[in-house]
Order: C-alpha cells, then sequence, then structure tokens
C-alpha cells in the first residue's frame, strides 16, 4: 500500500533523519504554540460550558471543533489529509523562520505526530483515573438492576445502529460495526451531575443510572477493544469475534483479580523508595506497562489503563495517587478532547451541500438510535413497581468522553469516513447537550436540595 | 545540506503521512514501552544513588547511560545515528508485529522524536519549577558577596575551558565556546542537601554558597541562551554577542518587573475559573508561551519557562502551583535525565583504544578546570577575615542539573561532537561525587544536626 513511500525511506534513512535533527527546535516551536492554543482553548471552552450548566468537556469538545478542521485551522494534523500550509501554527513558524516548503512539512509532520502520541498518553491517563475512581467493591452490590439496564443499554443501540447502517444504508460491515460499538458508551460524570443537583443521586433511579453507567464504562471499553481489533485485521469470523471478547473481558478480570495480591506489593515497593514521585512513577510503570500489554495483544492500551487504574484503587494509597495523578490528567487529558474535536471536519455534514445528504441522514439516523436505544433501558427493570422508568432511560442517554474515545480510535484506525466520524462527534454533543433539561423534566423539574457529586471526570 | 531528502519529501509528502499514519499504534507502544524502560532505570538509579547519600539525579544519569548507546541499547535515538536495529524496544515490537524495514525506520524514528521532544517538555518543565521555586527577594538580599562569587565561578572556567580547548587543542571556536559554558552551572540542590546534613547551611559560608549557586544558575542561564544561538548562526561577532548578551538579560530582567505587574491578574483570572485545572492550567499557557518566545527570539526555550517561574513565585499561590507542578515534574523530568545519559556514548572515551586519546586528554582538561576554576571562587570573598575559604570554592563545584541541559542543547544543536558531549558529562558525574566528601573534609567532618533543607530539585 505505501511500498514507494518505503522505497525512499529505505534508500535514504539518513537523510531524513538529518532533516528532522536539524529542524528540532522548530519542532519543539510548534508543539509548545500547539500546546498554548489547545490549553487556551480548553479553558475558554470549558468555562463557558460550565456557566451556561453543561459539563466543561462538551465545552472543551466543541472548542476542538472551532480551532480545528472545521473553522479556524489552528490545529490541524497530517494523518488527516492537512499540508502544512493549512496550519496557522506552521505560518506562524515560517514568520519566524523562513522555511522551503518540504522542510515545513517534515516540521508539521513531527509536531503532529507529538501532538497525536501526548492526546493517546491522555487518553490513557484519563482511563487511568477512571479506574482509580471506580469503587469495584462497590460495583459488586449495584445488583441485577443496573447490570441488565448496562447490558440493554450496550445492545440495543449496538445492534440497532449496525444493523440499521448496514441495511438501511448499505455501510460495510466494519465501519457500521464501529458506529454501531460509538452508540454504546453512557456518561457517568454528566447524568451523575445532574442527579446530584436535583438532589437525585441517592434515590432508586439514580443508584440504577449511576451503576448502570459505571458497567456500561467497562462494557463498551471491552466492546472497543474487539471492535478497533476486528477494524485492524479487517475480517469478522465469528470465532476471532469470540477470541476476542473472552480475551478482553479475561484481561480486565484476571488483571483485578492479580491486581488483589499484587497491589500489596506495590504499596510494600512504593514505601520502600525515598527519592520523589515514590508513588507516581511506580503507578506510571504498572499503567504505561499495562497499556503496552493491551495494545500487544492487539486489544486496546486505554484497556491496559484502565485495568491498571481497577487494581491500583483497591490499594491504601488511592486517594494520595489520586491527588498526583489529578494534575497530570488536568495537563494531558485536554489535549485529548481537543484534538477530537480538532481532527473531525464538520464541512462534511454541511446542509447546504447536496452532496452531504447521505451523510447527514446517517447522522440523523444515529442520533435517534442513540436516543432510543437508551431510553428503552427504562423498560428492562423488572420487579419495581412505581419506578420512573423514563426517568432511567433519560439519565442514559448522554455519551461523553468514551463516545469520543471510540471515534477517535475508529478514525486513526481508519475504519471510519469523515462523515461517520462527524456523526460520532456530533451524536455526543447532542446527546450529551439534550439529557440535562430532559432529566429534570423526567424527575419533575428540579426539587431538594443539592447533594455531593462524585469525583466527576474531568 | 539536505537537499536530496527534501526533494523527497516534497515530491511524495502524501505517501511519507499515509506511512506514519498507518503504524500509529506501534509508535505508541514504542513511546509506552520507552516510558517503562525510562521510568524503570530513572528509580533504580535514583534510589541507588540516594541509598549511598548522593543526589538522585547522578543515579538517573548514570542509569540513563546504563540503558542507552553506551551499554544496553534499551533506549537510542534516530539522531545520534542510531538505526531501528539497534534498538532493542524496535526488537520488542517486531515480535509483535514483523515489520519491513522501512516500517521500523519509520516508527523508530516516529518513537525517537516523541520521546525527545517529552524530554524537552521535561526540562522546561523542570526550569519553570526551578524558577518557581528561587525566592527572588530573597535573592536581592543575598549580597554583594554571593554575587562576586558567582560572577567569578562563571568568568574562571568559562574562560579557562575555551581558552584552554583553543589554544591547546585547537577545538574550533564554537564547540570550545559551548564546552567551556557547560563548566559555569553550579548544583544548588547537591549542595545545599549536603550543608544541610553537616549542619552548615546557615553558616556564613553556607548563605554565600547558595546564594552564588542560584545566581550562577540565573548566569548559567543566560550564558546558554546567548551561546546555543551563536551555535545556531555559526558566527561569532561581537555585535551578536553583546545583542545577545543584552537581549537575554533584558528579556529575564523585563519579565521579572512586567510579572510584578501580571501577577496579580493571573491570579484574579486563575480565581475566576471554576474548572479542573484553573490554576495548572493557565500557568502552563504562560509558561509555554514564555518558553516558545524564548525560542522564537532565538534564544532558549528554558530561558522563557525559567523567566515564567521566577514571575509566578511571587504569586500568592505559589505554593498550590508549586503542590500540583511537582507530579507532573516526577512524571516528565526523568524523561530529560536519563534521555541526557541515554544519548551520550560513553564508548568514545574507551581509554584502551588508541583513538580516544586525543578526547580522553581533553577530558581530562574539562575536569581539572571545573574543578579549579570553582575552587578559586573561594579567593574572591573580600573583607571577611577567618572565613573558610576552602569550604565556599569547593562547594561550588558539583555542576547538575543545568551542567547537563548544556551538554543535552549543545548535542542537539550539533555544536558537540561526541567526544565533548562525552567529557562534559562525565566531568558533570566527577564534579558531582567529589564535591560531597571534599566539603565534609573542608568543614571539619560531620558536625552538628542535620538542619532543614530547602526544597531540593529534583
Amino acid at each position: 500500500m505505501n511500498a514507494p513511500g518505503a522505497l525512499i525511506f529505505s534508500a535514504f534513512p539518513l537523510l531524513a533523519v538529518e532533516l528532522d535533527a536539524n529542524h528540532a527546535p522548530l519542532v519543539l516551536a510548534g508543539v509548545l504554540l500547539s500546546l498554548v492554543v489547545i490549553y487556551f482553548a480548553s479553558k475558554v471552552g470549558g468555562e463557558l460550558s460550565g456557566m451556561l450548566d453543561f459539563p466543561p468537556v462538551l465545552g472543551e469538545l466543541i472548542a476542538g471543533v472551532a480551532i480545528g478542521a472545521s473553522a479556524l485551522h489552528l490545529l490541524v494534523f497530517p494523518e488527516n489529509g492537512a499540508i502544512a500550509a493549512d496550519s496557522v501554527i506552521m505560518t506562524v513558524l515560517q514568520w519566524i523562520e523562513p522555511l522551503t516548503p518540504a522542510a515545513a512539512a517534515s516540521i508539521f509532520q513531527s509536531e503532529g505526530e507529538v501532538i497525536s502520541v501526548l492526546a493517546e498518553i491522555g487518553v490513557i491517563i484519563l482511563l487511568f483515573e477512571i479506574g482509580l475512581e471506580s469503587d469495584v467493591k462497590e460495583l459488586q452490590k449495584v445488583g441485577y438492576q443496573a447490570t441488565i439496564v448496562a447490558c440493554v443499554g450496550v445492545a440495543v443501540p449496538f445492534a440497532a445502529g449496525t444493523a440499521g447502517l448496514m441495511y438501511l444504508f448499505n455501510v460495510p460491515a466494519i465501519p457500521a460495526i464501529f458506529a454501531g460499538a460509538a452508540l454504546t458508551a453512557t456518561s457517568i460524570g454528566i447524568t451523575s451531575k445532574v442527579l446530584s443537583e436535583i438532589g437525585q443521586l441517592k434515590s432508586k433511579e439514580g443508584q440504577i443510572i449511576v451503576g448502570a453507567a459505571v458497567i456500561d464504562d467497562i462494557l463498551g471499553i471491552i466492546v472497543l477493544a474487539v471492535v478497533a481489533s476486528l477494524a485492524k485485521t479487517g475480517e469478522i469470523d465469528i470465532l476471532n469475534v469470540v477470541y476476542l471478547i473472552v480475551s478482553a473481558t479475561a484481561f480486565l478480570v484476571g488483571s483485578i483479580l492479580l491486581g488483589n495480591v499484587f497491589n500489596k506489593s506495590f504499596i510494600a515497593v512504593s514505601n520502600l523508595l525515598k527519592t520523589r514521585g515514590n508513588l507516581i512513577i511506580p503507578a506510571f510503570i504498572f499503567a504505561f506497562f499495562m497499556a503496552f500489554i493491551g495494545n500487544a495483544i492487539h486489544l486496546e492500551a486505554i484497556l491496559g489503563a484502565f485495568a491498571a487504574g481497577l487494581v491500583l484503587e483497591e490499594t491504601d494509597e488511592r486517594k494520595e495517587l489520586d491527588e498526583q495523578v489529578k494534575p497530570i490528567a488536568d495537563m494531558l487529558v485536554p489535549i485529548f478532547f481537543i484534538s477530537v474535536g480538532a481532527k473531525v471536519d464538520l464541512g462534511v455534514l454541511n446542509p447546504f451541500l447536496p452532496e452531504n445528504r447521505v451523510g447527514l441522514t446517517i447522522a440523523t439516523f444515529l442520533i435517534l438510535v442513540a436516543i432510543v436505544g437508551k431510553v428503552v433501558t427504562g423498560w428492562a427493570v423488572f420487579g419495581q413497581p412505581g419506578i420512573n422508568r423514563w426517568a432511567i432511560g433519560i439519565g442514559m442517554i448522554p455519551r461523553g468522553e468514551v463516545g469520543l474515545v471510540f471515534a477517535a480510535i475508529g478514525a486513526a484506525s481508519g475504519a471510519l469516513d469523515k462523515s461517520l466520524q462527524a456523526a460520532i462527534i456530533i451524536m455526543v454533543i447532542l446527546t450529551t447537550f439534550l439529557a440535562p433539561p430532559f432529566l429534570r423534566i423526567a424527575f419533575g423539574s428540579a426539587q431538594a436540595s443539592p447533594e455531593q457529586a462524585p469525583d466527576v471526570v474531568p
């Protein structure tokens, strides 16, 4: 597929190296400027979103769209087909030091790669933090109701989304499965914040929603690992799917079981260390190693990081570790959310262009499935007469972080084309916008005094 | 210089892009595995060093040498002429997924670039932290004695080192100036730790040493910015040197003066923000922007980061900010120290190879100048009869962090060849090893009870 490129690299490997080494200070300058832009956008977006009572992550995502390929071109990536001349940051670098087109292309390429890897490390840290803040013991108590709601909330949107895309719109199997999978996740952060605001976090409905959202995250990460692995091989055969589901589940459950043994020695080692970073560095050695293993066995790096977080969640040092991970997450996670937004080109869904009609219809279909597929989960609850089924269903609607992780990994693997990717981003934005007001209505508008929300990410 | 490479890139930019995008998961796998190796080495080295009562940074540096180009080849970099087959990590990736030589070269290149930029962000954070922990007001009180000791301690090793290299060894001007400049820095961390252990931190000698070491850091960073800029243009003309010294000094002093106005609005903005990272993200926007400016005006990124730290040091939130920067520094700074060690090939100083004799003689010369040039500073103190001049001189000997920053930037700019680079690393290691025992002897061996050491970096 890239044989000519490969030949060129093997013929002149040293030239390519020299070219890059020579421009190393400008790559750094480009990365620094990109980070300034990313952080500025993330704060403006996050704060505006917070003021309007929406979750900050939504504002960060929209800020990413605003500075990215859809609008301002402050942050564009070569992997999405942009060239150096498209990038405002490269234009600034050209003012500082005039560059040949080839040098500019090489710097743009390196800078984009560095920001992409920083974003990937950001999502690894995010999933590590989510794992660290999940309470495995609490989860075991949530009971059947939440588990059933979670399973229905994964199965219905996945099946309806995938089948609809394949049979109504003739989308090939792999992208259809990927887009269907992106409909499965539920954002615990958004829902639990709204529930606490209207004083329903400790209600029966609230407990079921929060429990189901946590289980949903775990199921979603397993589904993602399986689907991403299918996308890599490009083949769907039942044996492979079964193998992947079993291995992803075994990896996660096995890590947690082994972790109960391991976390005592982790603390013992950390207590022995006397130099700075005695807690965070061993934790990162573990998390990055697990992420590497997740990647190496053809699942996903984030699955490993999430498992590592679940294991360390069980230790006595969890709280202190969480304190130290927070600033690191604050630094790296926005790079991920902003990049996801920036990589999407919403122009592909511009309704004024006739060639976009199919893409728009698909986007509308995905959004409908995303909403209906979660609302039905309310009727999966059994043996609870008088329970507010609408509230449970609506509480499961917002997609948030994990939906974005799907869109990012789908785009990076090449499984999702531009319009499917844009459709998923719009789906995440809309479900997140719609859920809070609807949830208030379903619970009969704002009541009671706000309770303490659990730690919300991010 | 790289015209053929440039032509290739401009002829097939998209192919090069495709090649990289395709292997993105393996680049991430390589980066994760490199980080695991780096963190593991940094903890083993740092802890062993701490146990033997040496500063952890020394152990990290030696661990870097052990896993790098000199020995284990776990961490090697394409910019130093290594190819994918030299890298143990690339060999591991090949087990996971067989790669064509071209794909392996491309992944190795990207992975090395990402780790290098992470190391550069690490040193930016390190200098930001050093700035944040320097007390500008305290510095103004240290007085003439410390300033004179610092100036002599910069001027003598710089002049003797540069002149000696040029006239005794016929080294060209630019590398000679760079190596001379690398002799100027004094490590405050190492010295103040030893002083506090022997109960001499608050003595007259201790105060002069610590004050001079802080001023030395500032002078050293200005010298580095000037020298690195000279190395970029390759020309030494007096007007340019004067311009660089003035602009570097003006940049630093100007930032501090402006900062007294700016830091109030910084705190006001930070207090307005309600979302996570309300303190650290504005601080990083400022630090990275200053680093970018430092880079853009052809000085150094670290000069900007250091100035940003000095400015924010004056705010009321300094302590909280410092708390949050610490885990981030713990995560990123070891990447810098380990990389510096790993990039050095000590093999070029192997005494059993006759062609290394010149390099060895130069290394010996640099080490002698490094020691003698600092010991003489004791005799720069005036009007203090009975002061322990030997103790002051010896206290100024260890080089530590800033010396390593010189070696790294000199190597990256191409100004330092492999044997000069190795000589500087050996100089840093030896001066750091020798100073603590000699300082104890100069003060008449261990006395009194240990005092509280100031925050030691790292």
